[in-house]
């Protein structure tokens, strides 16, 4: 199986920003820990990251033909582009959206996300764990046991 | 390490309600996958549900002492208990919420969650599988790494 | 036909309160006068009141295999419960709302109701009368005539 | 007793409209029930049905030396005419509102009732049988019982 | 083919009404120039406009019979008349809705139509050349080529 | 006379996209259709498609010198690009937005166009038609009959 | 000169209703009472009511070429007729607006007059009285003194 | 009879503020003009004018034992003195509140009056005249034909 | 005179959590100081505490035929729970609602009150002598000096 | 220990106005009620009233200087004054907010306080006897006890 | 030339609040910084400080005929003085509006200013310093350049 | 010291587009401007202008390590653009928000600006007069006197 992980703008300040606040670790750091558990785990991963709401699209619609599915934290494109979130609707690989901070402890134009709906699930909070945490979910979903997801909250 | 599972309001109705959507497994089934999980990476778990707000505060206040981290699913309470917000903010143990279908698909009043900024993240739309998710990143979150958590969407 | 009547919180207080104002009347009076109707219609009625939220939804919950339809009354739930919004639409059986007074002639916070969308039907204003003519339209609904149920207002 | 009952815009088009939803009972299927009703029960019904608000108040104000009480269904200007509403508090009888469907399941525009608070109570989504329990309510009203209103929800 | 052009409410006032912003074109001038394209592509039109809404509703229920579709401009109608949607929901044959002038740069309440989810499209902005285009749509439609409507914005 | 056809983000996935809902139309398709009238009608017509808020930005800006009018489907940018309703105030030729569905009838928030106050006119919901009226509306307006627009809805 | 004093929808109703609260005072008294004022003051004063908004609008529109001014009361369509706006800004003689009560201190819907831009100005919760003043207004603006007229609240 | 004519902030500006919009007369010729009609009518008026909102609290709670009525036009403080809205609420003589302008044509913030609550009416857009009309309000108000003042619309 | 103290939910917590920032003392310590007070003042005082809001709109209703008076801390119920503001309104005997906390200084959400109009007044932000305040408060209301009670602000 | 105790616009008015609502107390009857308390416990307080929000600003921050603390009734300006917020925050001794009457019972703009955020509480719709409590609150606060202020609603 | 710098309500406690966090400076300091400035680039700068708003209106009246231009920080009355918006555009000097804070970055209340629209710009959050460059920018607009003037965000 | 100037979307028009409202001045003009100021002032500065949010962001990113501050005129991504706010926190030099026109007096989406909490401060409607003092306060600010930025407005 592979998977295209796509982070989105200001991202690659990860690490660089206020390393007292943030810790020591680069948008470097996460990759090679995503390549590393799809080393163990035998799965593809391939890590895309742009500043550029078009070039996300570009990914998100090219995906839908070589990847089994997408892991992406639109960073703030989350609360505005309903341009991804149709981009998003408009392939049939699954994606997951995560968020390495809680956005529900932050401002709140950060508490609203328009590119969910999209998706078939989110992971707010849980650091780089949540970008493995959603490749292992993208494999159960694919792998099976599809038959437990339900729409009860 | 030894972990609660809670689960809110109607989710006893699992598997009982509409089982042409929302399939055969029952919250029984939810459980024993948990504990098998449990076993396997050994580590301890509880299950416990309630329909009634007060004895899941209860539980709550009753897990500081007891367990390193709980699993919330507080189905409807989710959008307006702020009693349960408080009593997840009055103690000292890690909380992740779960909710197992994806709320942002569904009625605008679910797209809103009173309780988690009282949390530490949030796994929404991913099934059982979120709940498991759920106790990894406690383990994860307890075991180390703590250094890598960002403030960062 | 067997049919359940839940009155929410605070109707236990009908004619011990303010009486000037709501009369003579009390809870042990309307629940009287079900009880005739039903001998007099030949149907079984049982009454239920509770303060407790969590103990509506259990009784929610278990009705669905003890009766044919619920007449509910939720009190001030009905403006802020999700959670008896659930436990309603998690049963099959029927279930119509009443309230007693004219709710649109009260303070705005009485002019939502969240457990509506759960019912079948609400009847508001009426008085006591409001509960009889609710079991009456369960017996109808049960009994035939579906095919007039019209979704134009 | 003399009641009447009014039907307002679109209701003509009832039973001709998406037949395979709404079913092929049309307004003359509702009128003939209601004056069999009446026939049965021993009071007089007289059936009024426009498109044309400035009829509708017209038919409201005339109604005050002429009926008992009134049951109206005021389709779509229940959502926005306020004059209405002021015709309903212009008369002395009591005003009873109906709607065939469940409104509150529908486009949150029809969730509000602007001509709800003129009358003494409102009677939703139970189908033609709502027009039914609403004269029967009329009847016990005028006929007595009044002292067991109340204002509790 | 057989198309209703229905014009709303105060529309027989184009012409006479500032004639020195609006020009000297009238309501006869429209009816005239919908006649000539009519005939010149072979279909027939007929006008209709008046300034009481239950007069729009009655002339939108028989056109259901009578014509292969309407062009209608409802005037200040598409702002809050509900009834002028229930009454194009109510028919079968296609509706497209016009705006002579773009209502997009005119006050805020002219922002928002009503209207338009009962209707297939809307054509704004354009003059009176806007009737014509709405014909066209229609003849389009019903002639053919319908594999192509998309949902997509 | 020469016009620019500019289509914005995702309607490069028109026809690849649930192909069972849409049809199996494509962008080529449309465009192909455009050249088609072109020729018919005598007059030219360039298709442009991007993912990229700049490119349409810059192209709406080129456009000004070399095209007579613009017809655009700005997608989801509709709802949320100021700095595009900016680029189209910011030039002196006439431009009809388009969109192929009829936006009325889906989510909330594709209600609204922050565009349409920079643009001449809207066509909405008449599917790939509505390009082909919207560039007759453009060689209309070009031609003359100007004087005939009007600020009455 | 030569005055058209319109009443909107229940003002039939004056004297009839209510009338420990309201008075004993009817429509025709309100109207005995202008002309008198019109054969004191030398002008010509014609009435009329309807409780049809098309009818309003006919009469607004008529006017224009048969009187010198209107004096409207427009009763609940202040609130919402967007129509009756157009009818009045439509006209080129001046219209003022009058309300009976003080619809400041009555309920919310009540404080905001859609109608009230068309108008020159209003003048509200002074009784019959109202109607005399805007008289006197309209007199006063017609036979000169325009030049003080300000835009100062 | 003697009655008080407040005028609130930057009234003193008339007439030198922009002459060519608002014309050259001063709030001086306003006083003049209304001491004329006192003179005329044999009633007693003072005028007072201040930027302060302190003060005008004090004039008013001064003007109950030494006038018959008040007539106000609080300038700006219309929209958000609520201490100006208690300070007439605190007396027992009558108020009326004027606007030189039609403030519904204005900024939206101007359209909502939080003092008109306190009054027993407005008479808004008609220049000077406002002034004067209030005050025969005020006269035919206090010499009796008060049994007329209506609570309708 | 003979008083209840309710505590609500998580107010069991207090001194437990987060003792750096609360201070060390508990909800005993609380009581225990108003037990003091009562022996010193000479009256009687009942605690009691829950985190189920059914168990407190219990304890309001027994209370009325036990008690003079109540002194609430609704907890974060406060700012929900309508069904705690219709207990607290079908009761006969004086309650007052205190804080702890400046609750105005802290999340949006707890800035509004649901259950304060039910109450007589509120003591809001002076730590645990709020209660011992509220509780003089009653004593004095119900001794007397009941005349000096206003209705300003 | 020394107090300034401020009342704000028209508590000047306090018994005068609607005495058979208000009671005959006034303003002076206050002021010596709390003069003989100071007298009582041994303390200092001096009273100031002003309809002025500037002079009330003023002497807010002269009193930093003189007094241990301020007694505030901030009247109307409560609800809209940030420049006496602004005023609050600018001193450093404890300042109560006190309300006479229980504004959560009155019109909704008296249901938030813009000056509340300053002080460090509020006594609400407690009569004369707030201003009391006030004074006695400032003195524990000021004689000790801080330790037990808590951040707990 | 010769300005007005007036500094609105608390703005005399400069330097004396909370001076830990707001430094030493006062408005002495911030006053003779504007006179060196004045005397360096050869222009009168007088200064102006009130908490008074009706004491800023009269200024800001008076300076029409004195001085050239006026900087005016509003401090909180920036926020609901519509009173200083109309005192500002009654005048034909231009007005700089400064704040000495980024008001963005606090309380939401701050974020929206009601008198920007009636002065010709705003510096914010640049300290002192925003005072100075605010009198260049007069002396830049006065002195010529003005066609550079742009309504361009 | 070496800055850079950011001008975002449709800001390169400046000059061609509505010549006769805007001026003939160009974005070149203003680049020529800014460096002749440089090189009177002795420092180096780098204009930038793209209409791609991208664009913008990554040369937000790049200049941290190359310049000494920005001076940003975001265009209308002013208003929404969220990943525009993240860039500018993410970088430790100091920006300033430019805006050439008044934005308060401009469409009501135009006076919120979603960038202000990142930057230190904004210039608004000062013209290109408006970029120069932007710099100069940049400078200030690097330079020393920092004491004296304060919070209060």
């Amino acid at each position: 199986m592979r998977f295209l992980v796509i982070n989105g703008p200001n991202l690659n300040r990860l690490g660089l920003r206020e390393p007292e606040i943030y810790g020591a670790l680069t948008l470097t750091d996460l990759e090679r820990k995503l390549l590393n558990l799809a080393e163990k785990k035998n799965f593809e991963v391939v890590c895309f990251q742009s500043n550029h709401e078009g070039d996300l699209i570009d990914a998100i619609h090219e995906a839908n033909d070589q990847y089994h599915g997408i892991v992406i934290n639109p960073g703030a494109f989350t609360h505005y582009s309903y341009a991804l979130l149709d981009a998003i609707t408009s392939i049939s690989i699954p994606v997951i959206e995560v968020h390495i901070s809680n956005i529900h402890k932050r401002e709140a134009f950060r508490h609203q996300s328009v590119t969910a709906p999209g998706t078939i699930g989110q992971i707010i909070g849980l650091g780089f764990k949540g970008y493995e945490l959603a490749l292992l979910a993208l494999i159960d979903k694919l792998g099976g046991e599809h038959n437990e997801v339900r729409k009860d909250s």
